[in-house]
């Protein structure tokens, strides 16, 4: 195992009460795939971050917590509108086409932000058999630029999508680092303003591997155990998912997580800005910081520790914080960069 | 947490040693999605397991083990030959044609395993633009009811298999219980005798979640990296997965755990057999006991511990044997059945 | 081209009367895609073989009239029941699992014919996340084994389908067959008794291409202007589509065409009977006839004139009649068995 | 049915020789399915057309034969490369993506023409697991602009493909008036310059219904029969759709069809820029016109003769000639301009 790095949240380990909690359910026998009381009862914990209704189920990871979600409010010949930058679009591979068999959207940003303005000029077609019909806006929540929507943002999404016979879909692999920024209770920027399905993520604050689909429009949630069975996402030993959600939504480890990660990030921008020449290009809302570095340079502090570059043309890196970054950890960062650059 | 029961082996928990290996490893960061080096000493370690070279990957369960390694050597128009039985025709949902696209053909048995007699009559419209075209045999090992094939059997599969351009894939979700029966090494029934590719059981043999497919024929690996992200079982914290096979495969403990599992298995027919007079229906080779149970016998043991009546008609039940089946368990367990029956 | 020959119905061509048709439309421009008046009009003229409101669209062929149709009503988790000789199980090459993602349930039936007794065993595993859910129970009227349903035959599976909540869909590649048999009007033993979906067919009663997706529960077609252009099967010069069936619907040369094979299928039937010792294995119901016959008199009888054997085993042959066929066809080919027989 | 109008060139009806044709051929039985030797002798038609070995299939439609084409040599991970205004993109209700499962990749152009300039931004993620991986470049051939690649264009395509480990694939719908403007025979600008897969039109060039999948690289075309039938695109009676082709291959009335719709797109050309001060907005290659037309002239204009609006934004409108266009129709719709515009 390497030392910690800036390259991704989802290249720390596994937070100690997350592991500690594990242990503790690790007796006997439970029923598998979530018919244990256990799993049950840990599922209803995310009820009391809403005030209405919610329906909530575990899969292994974010990719199927998007694909799912968006399958289950999706028939082949519908559209998916969403940020040229989101994960669903770059990174999943295809498997929202493939598993949903509709068409992606994709519409530029600036900041990984999509607005009702962005989306409108490809609201067309509709009601035409040639066309894809505009069915679900997918954002995300911190966005992969590490910007954060807010409440009035989400919700001009929400009203448009609902105008429109559209549903609002909410990518949370981040979602605590964007309660954390916003610091009013997660309801108030999802249900409360129209969010009907969020993937509420867990892998990238501290746990093993988990996410779980949050219905906030739970009867949208009619075929799920289906769609997510078949989708091969059902864990059989699900107590083990359970219990780390339990872990997080304990004692608010989750925001705690997440609030921590913030402010390292936070404070990387803050020492980057003063100690170094080098550009920041987005926000730092949430835990991700974005620079534009010299090619030597990146070359040079790779050698060191390992990140991505995020545009190969701009030059533009992505530097994550996670649970467990400490502040030494970016002094040192800091002090690589000030001493190749001198 | 409710007691043991004998429902199933994937009611039980976490093989302590697994628990244990998985604390190791939860030290700094390491490369996401599998690029660390340890997963990939972890998956270099299936290697000693055979002759020639094989390759292995992980994902999170046991259906996408089978869906996926299906879909890499299949297009939609194919054919998959299985038991009536199998887990791939009656417990995945579906999954394998909705993801695949594939029929699947499903051929009665006796006792769970497919003969290359119960195959040949279905062996037909070959070349005809009008049919599905024959492409994989898919067996269990052991097989859902228990039993398990010999070398000779998977031999002859194999053969016919490769002699009509079909695959052999053997669902191994229970693979190490096999392994313990046969008392030869693995290659000897998979790789020697021409199994394609193996789903190689983690979660039913005391891990937490996992499964590893095994492409014996290395060849037909060529695009699973990408059919195991877009079929969403690509694990980001890679290492987690991947210890669990670490603590399995040290000092055997995998073939171990099901050893025990057997043991149990056998000692629960025998105890059945001598002391009551239910009828065991299958051959105890693996884990499994199979026997039909009078009606309210059922509904009396049900009470005090569950376990899955597998034929609503015949009222056959399953009892299943796990890694931490104790002996008195059984005791336990048949003293019920002993005063119930008076 | 060959003569007529017992092979298929659509091995015959076009019924002069239809091509007459085409002939008429053929004058200036027409809006495509079926946004001209007149493929408006040759809808509404399905309409009137019903007395409650429908929904019709064209397609090109009978395989996609089911494939499409089954796929308005089901999602990849659902299970579709039919015949094990059913064209869907059998001659369309998995396009229903390929296209729906569903699992098709294949029962045995005596003569192509499924019942709710043959049905109900396999109506299981309901509201289970482990296994695909019934929604459609699928029957050919008439069937492939030449065998027609009876209202009331038909009226037990709609009832048993509904209260099951599940859909009836009609393959009705022959339905002008049945209803030249039974001699009632198409709406008493369809929509009267609660088929929810009937393929309408046309190819293999005279026209040279095109089927007719009747939507006999109107609000099931909600969706399928897509669905059929997503599916492929969205003719743009559609007018050519609709004038077929306005030829058909046009003084019934539909029935008149199927009333004729049909009495050509009796007339073999009782020639085959009264003048050689050939065993006829189905009822006669509609315009095939079955039969074993002997493999060299096979041999003799294919090299004079093509027809399929259905059973390889059992040496089971099908004798297709169609709207063209002649007495003295069928004289000149009874005479040759009888010389062949000698 | 209306007057002939500027709308598309499939509002146009049959030609005469083609229904002729299909008149001729309606004489006895057929083998179905494209069994019989008369469709096998017109497909091999095809071939005399190229220099190297083709495989040639048909279809019935134009969107069937692009997505087959497409399934053909893809696998659901794979990207498909088109420019944004490819009917693949924008007018098949995302049936590319719903049937191969394959991300489009759309990429804004001037002319509707892609270049590798265009292309190569987006050749990323080679290899890399998380990212669909470029598989087919496909073009249209003349363009939805009404442009026409040169052959030095296609070729640069290819080889910049085929370096990359793709292919080329051509929506031929309009292939017939590119080469009526290149002058070339088709084999020049298309399997001489490395093109894999060409969709042959028929529909828009004066058949009822039908296309041709051409593999100019038949070993591409494997499967294909199977691809076929289960994208539900198998004709019965083959002999129908075959003997459409064979009158258009019959003394290059295909080329003649379309040498006379590009001549009158010419001639509308010529007329509306000499006699009116609307604007065309496309080089006039093949048979389309683009203009920009003021809005109350659209509405005017429309209520005489229909015709689509391209793009509601700009005011761009497309007329379309086809065969049975002749120069009164154009003379008398721009007077009917000249008059509106007074």
């Amino acid at each position: 195992m390497q030392k910690r790095s800036f390259a991704s949240d989802n290249n720390a380990g596994i937070h100690p009460q997350v592991l500690e909690a594990i242990s503790q359910v690790n007796q006997g026998h439970a029923l598998a795939y979530g018919n244990d009381d256990y799993t049950k009862s840990v599922l209803e914990k995310f009820q009391k971050l809403f005030r209405r209704p919610i329906k909530a189920h575990f899969v292994f990871n974010g990719t199927s917590a998007n694909v799912l979600g968006l399958s289950a409010i999706t028939k082949p010949h519908h559209a998916i509108f969403c940020a040229e930058t989101a994960h669903i679009q770059v990174d999943e591979c295809g498997a929202p086409e493939m598993f949903t068999g509709c068409k992606l959207v994709d519409i530029p940003t600036v900041n990984g932000k999509l607005t009702v303005e962005l989306i409108r000029p490809h609201l067309k077609g509709v009601g035409d058999q040639h066309h894809v019909q505009p069915r679900v806006i997918s954002i995300a929540q911190s966005t992969e630029l590490g910007t954060v929507y807010t409440r009035a943002e989400i919700k001009a999404l929400a009203d448009f999508a609902h105008e429109n016979d559209m549903y609002l879909h909410m990518d949370g692999a981040r979602i605590a680092n964007a309660v954390a920024l916003i610091g009013k209770p997660l309801r108030t920027f999802t249900q409360d303003v129209g969010v009907d399905i969020l993937s509420f993520g867990g892998t990238k604050n501290g746990i093993l591997a988990g996410e779980a689909v949050l219905f906030l429009n739970p009867k949208l949630a009619k075929d799920f155990l289906f769609v997510r069975k078949q989708g091969m996402q059902l864990a059989s030993k699900m107590r083990f998912i359970a219990v780390q959600f339990d872990a997080l939504l304990t004692k608010n480890l989750w925001i705690e997580n997440a609030t921590h990660a913030n402010r390292m990030a936070k404070l990387l921008e803050k020492e980057i800005k003063s100690k170094t020449k080098i550009k920041i290009t987005q926000p730092v809302d949430a835990n991700a910081v974005f620079a534009i570095v010299p090619k030597t340079l990146i070359a040079k502090l790779q050698k060191k520790t390992f990140f991505y570059v995020w545009n190969d043309h701009t030059l533009e890196v992505r530097w994550m914080c996670s649970f467990d970054t400490v502040a030494s950890d970016i002094h040192e960062f800091v002090k690589l960069i000030q001493d190749y650059s001198k």
